[in-house]
C-alpha cells in the first residue's frame, strides 16, 4: 500500500428514509414506522452516525405524495427543516438535502441552505435534483413536468445563481466597528444581477456568506446532461450500481468529465448505494432480507415498476419470468433520463427472474445494491470498490432503521477502521473537512458591481 | 372584576430582531451583534422567553437585503430553519416565523411550516405578508413588486390552497396496520385540486395533518385588504399603534369584521407592538432611551425614513423641524398599504419634532410604541391596554438583545403574574393551547374527491 492510498479515507454517509430503505420495513417489528414525524428519532438516528464518525446524514426529496401511501409509509417531513432540528442535536456530522431547483425559487433555496450552514457551523450539503416527475408538477401549477434539457438548463442557472447569492458578501464584509458606527463595508457587499432564460436574481443576499463559503454541492443523476452536471458542480455524487465493472466505468467517466472543467478528480467524491444485510453469519443475513422480501405488498412494488418502466403491470403473472421485451426500450444509459430503468433492465437480462423475484431485488433499495452477508463480508465490498477506484465512498442506505445503522454502526465501522480506511475520529468540524474538499474562494471579487 | 375578566388571560410575544429592535442595538455594548448568526444566541432568547412562559417567539422577514447595510445589522437567518433549531433547543414556547405569499410556492410553504408543526409537537404559527417592496421583487425575476389588490388576491388564493393542503390527510389517515399491510387509508387522503387565478395546486399533502391542524395564522396588514384578510383568516394580529385611541379603534374594527365572516371576536387576537426601555426608575429608564437614541446614525435614520415617505430626505436640516409637507399626501389609514407612513404622520402631527428628534422617536421600533419606565409602569400599560378593549397581549420588541428581553421576563412578567393577567406555568403543549384557539377540523371529508 502506497502512502497516497494510505491516506485515501473512505467517504461514508448514513441515507435517512423513514422506516427504511427496503419498502416492507414499515411493516417488521425492528422498524419504528411509528415515529417517522418525530424529530427525536432522527436525531437519534443521526447521533448513531456521529458516534460511528459518519461524514454525513442524508435525506432524498420530492414535493409531492409519490407512490402508494396505501402500502407504504412514503409521507416525509421537509428535509432542510429536519436536518436543522438534527443540527442542535450533534456537533460535528454533516446535512444533506435534497432539493428542487425545478420547484424552488433561487433565492428562497439559498437563504434555506445558506442558513443550515450558519446554523450547524458549516455541515450544510445540497443534494441537487431538478424532479422528473407530473405529480410535483401539477403541485406547482403545470400540466407536466418540463422536459429533461430544459430542467437541466435552468438548473445551471439556478446554481449559478444560488452560488452567486452565497459569495455575494465577502467573507470580511462585517466589520462591526460599534465605535466608528459601521456595520459591514458596503464596498464588499454585491449585487449579482444574474439574468438568465429561466432565473433572474439581483441580489444581494440577506446573510453572510456561509461557514463553507458554499455549502457542498451533491448530485444524482447519470443521464449524459446529468453526468455533465456533475462533472461542472457536483462535490459529491450519488449513485445506483448493482456491478464493480459498471461502477468503475461511471467513476472513470466523471473523473475524466471533472478534469475537463479544470477541476481536481479528486475533488470530486463518488458515492455508490448499498443496502446491507448484516448477521452473524452469511445465512443469517440472506435469512433476514428474505424475511423482509415476504413483507412485500406485490401491489405496492408493480406500482413502484410502473413507474421505472413505464408499462402497466398488473396483468403480470407474479410466478412468471419477467418478458423481456418490458426492457425492450431502454437504450442507453447516458443518452436519457431513465438510469433506473437501465439498472433493472441489467438485472432482469443478467439474472432472468420471475415477476415476483424481481419485485424483491427492487424491494431492498429501489434499484440500489443490496448485500446480505457478516460485518467482515460488508467491509470486504467496501474495501475491494474503494481500492478498485469503483468509489471514494459509499451512501449506507440500511434496510430498517434505526437498528440497520445501528448493526452497520457497530459491526462493519470497527472493521473499515482497522483496516485503516475509515476515520477512528473527527479532524475537523465541516461537512468539507469531512469529505476532504477545499473551502471555495468567493467568485466575486472588490473590482466587481458594488450594491 | 367579573369571573370572565379574572378569565381572560393576555397573550405576550418575544418579537425577536438581531441585536434587538432599536436601530443602534448592535451599537451598544449590552447588545450580543456578534452572535447574530449564531443559533444558540437565538436558543438561549427563546428559553429566557420560555422560562417566562411567553407565548411564542416571533420573527419577521423578507427575502431581500432591506435598508442600510454599512450601519446596521440588517441581515438576517431564514426564520423557519432558525425556529425548527430553536425548536430543538425548547419544549413549550410557541414559534412564529414570517413568510411571504408573494414570493412562495404553497406547497414549498405549507411543507415548511407543517414540518415544523410536527418537529415542534405543534407549536409552529406563520404570519401571512404579501412583501411590497422593488428589492424582493428584483431577487424573483420580476422587475417591480405586484400591485396591492393583486398581492392579496394570491395571498388569499395562497392561504387556502396551504390550508387545503394541510387538510388533506384526515386526522386518522394513517392506520399504521402491520399485520395487514395497510400504512395508510387511502380513501382519506384527498387531491386538493385548487385552480385559482394566481395558484394551481393538485396535492394531496406529502405528509399527515399537522399536529395544530394548522400553524397558527397570522397576520399584520392595517390596510381595508390588510384588515379583510385578517378579519376572515387571522388567528393573531401584530399591529402597530403610538395611542390607545387609535388601538381601541382597530380593536373593534377588526373584531367586528371577524364576526362578519361568522367567526368568534375571541378567536382573534390583537397584539400590539411594544418597544419597552425599563430601568428602576423613570428617569433611568428615560435615560438608557436616550443612551441608545444617541448612537443612531443620521444616514440610517434618514434612508429609513425615505422608506417610508418615499421622499428624498438628505438635504434635510436635522436641527429644523420636520416639514408637514412631507406628510400630506398619507390618506386615510384604511385605504392604503403605507400604514406605516400613518403612523409616523401622527407622530409629526402631534409633537413636532425636529428631523433629528423624528429619527429619534422611529429608532426605537420603526414606528411601534416605545415606552420608557418601571416594571411597575410597563405593567400598567399593559394592563390598561389589555382591560380597555386595545389589546389581547403584546408583541413585546426588546430595544436590545438579550438583556432587553431578560429584564422584561425577570421584572415585568412577575408582575403581571401577580395580578393575575398572565399564566404562572404552561397549561398546554400547542401554541393553540397558548393562545386558547380551537384546533380547526379539518375542511375536506371523506365525501370529497379521493385521491
Amino acid at each position: 500500500m502506497s502512502d497516497r492510498e494510505h491516506r485515501r479515507q473512505l467517504s461514508l454517509n448514513a441515507f435517512i428514509y423513514p422506516a427504511g430503505h427496503h419498502e416492507a420495513a414499515w411493516r417488521h417489528p425492528a422498524s419504528a414506522a411509528e415515529r417517522i414525524y418525530d424529530a427525536s428519532y432522527y436525531q437519534e438516528i443521526a447521533r448513531t452516525a456521529e458516534a460511528a464518525t459518519l461524514d454525513a446524514v442524508f435525506f432524498a426529496d420530492g414535493p409531492a405524495l409519490q407512490g402508494d401511501v396505501a402500502h407504504n409509509a412514503v409521507g416525509r417531513l421537509e428535509p432542510i427543516t429536519l436536518l436543522t432540528a438534527i443540527a442542535a442535536a450533534t456537533e460535528r456530522i454533516g446535512l444533506i438535502a435534497t432539493a428542487s431547483t425545478t420547484y424552488y425559487e433561487p433565492y428562497n433555496l439559498a437563504r434555506l441552505f445558506g442558513s443550515l450552514d450558519h446554523i450547524s457551523g458549516g455541515r450544510a450539503g445540497w443534494n441537487i435534483v431538478t424532479t422528473g416527475n407530473d405529480a410535483a408538477a401539477a403541485n406547482f401549477g403545470l400540466d407536466a413536468h418540463p422536459p429533461h434539457a430544459e430542467r437541466y438548463a435552468r438548473a445551471r442557472e439556478f446554481v449559478d445563481a444560488v452560488i452567486a447569492l452565497w459569495d455575494s458578501w465577502e467573507d470580511d464584509a462585517v466589520v462591526l466597528d460599534r465605535e466608528a458606527g459601521i456595520y459591514a463595508d458596503a464596498s464588499k457587499i454585491h449585487e449579482i444581477g444574474h439574468a438568465g432564460e429561466y432565473v433572474r436574481v439581483r441580489g444581494p443576499f440577506n446573510q453572510p456568506r456561509p461557514p463553507q463559503g458554499h455549502p457542498v454541492l451533491v448530485q444524482a443523476g447519470a443521464s449524459n446532461d446529468g453526468r455533465a452536471f456533475a462533472g461542472r458542480y457536483a462535490e459529491a455524487i450519488f449513485t445506483a450500481h448493482q456491478r464493480l465493472a459498471d461502477a468503475q466505468a461511471f467513476y472513470a467517466d466523471i473523473k475524466a468529465r471533472a478534469a475537463s472543467f479544470g477541476r481536481r478528480p479528486e475533488d470530486v467524491k463518488i458515492l455508490p448505494g448499498i443496502s446491507p444485510f448484516i448477521a452473524g453469519t452469511e445465512t443469517a443475513a440472506r435469512a433476514l432480507e428474505r424475511e423482509f422480501n415476504e413483507l412485500t405488498v406485490p401491489a405496492y412494488g408493480l406500482l413502484q415498476l410502473e413507474r421505472i418502466t413505464g408499462a402497466s403491470l398488473n396483468h403480470l403473472d407474479l410466478d412468471a419470468p419477467v418478458p423481456p421485451a418490458l426492457f425492450a426500450g431502454a437504450g442507453d444509459v447516458t443518452d436519457n433520463g431513465r438510469s433506473r430503468l437501465q439498472v433493472v433492465a441489467g438485472i432482469v437480462e443478467r439474472e432472468r427472474p420471475t415477476v415476483r423475484g424481481l419485485l424483491h431485488r427492487l424491494a431492498g433499495a429501489r434499484g440500489h445494491r443490496v448485500f446480505a452477508g457478516t460485518p467482515e463480508q460488508v467491509a470486504d465490498t467496501i474495501e475491494e470498490w474503494f481500492r478498485s477506484n469503483a468509489a471514494d465512498g459509499f451512501n449506507v442506505m440500511p434496510p430498517y432503521y434505526p437498528g440497520g445503522l445501528t448493526i452497520f454502526a457497530e459491526a462493519v465501522v470497527p472493521i473499515l477502521r482497522d483496516r485503516g480506511l475509515f476515520r477512528t475520529e473527527y479532524t475537523g468540524h465541516t461537512l468539507r473537512d469531512h469529505f476532504g474538499l477545499p473551502r471555495p474562494t468567493g467568485r466575486i471579487t472588490a473590482s466587481a458591481v458594488s450594491a
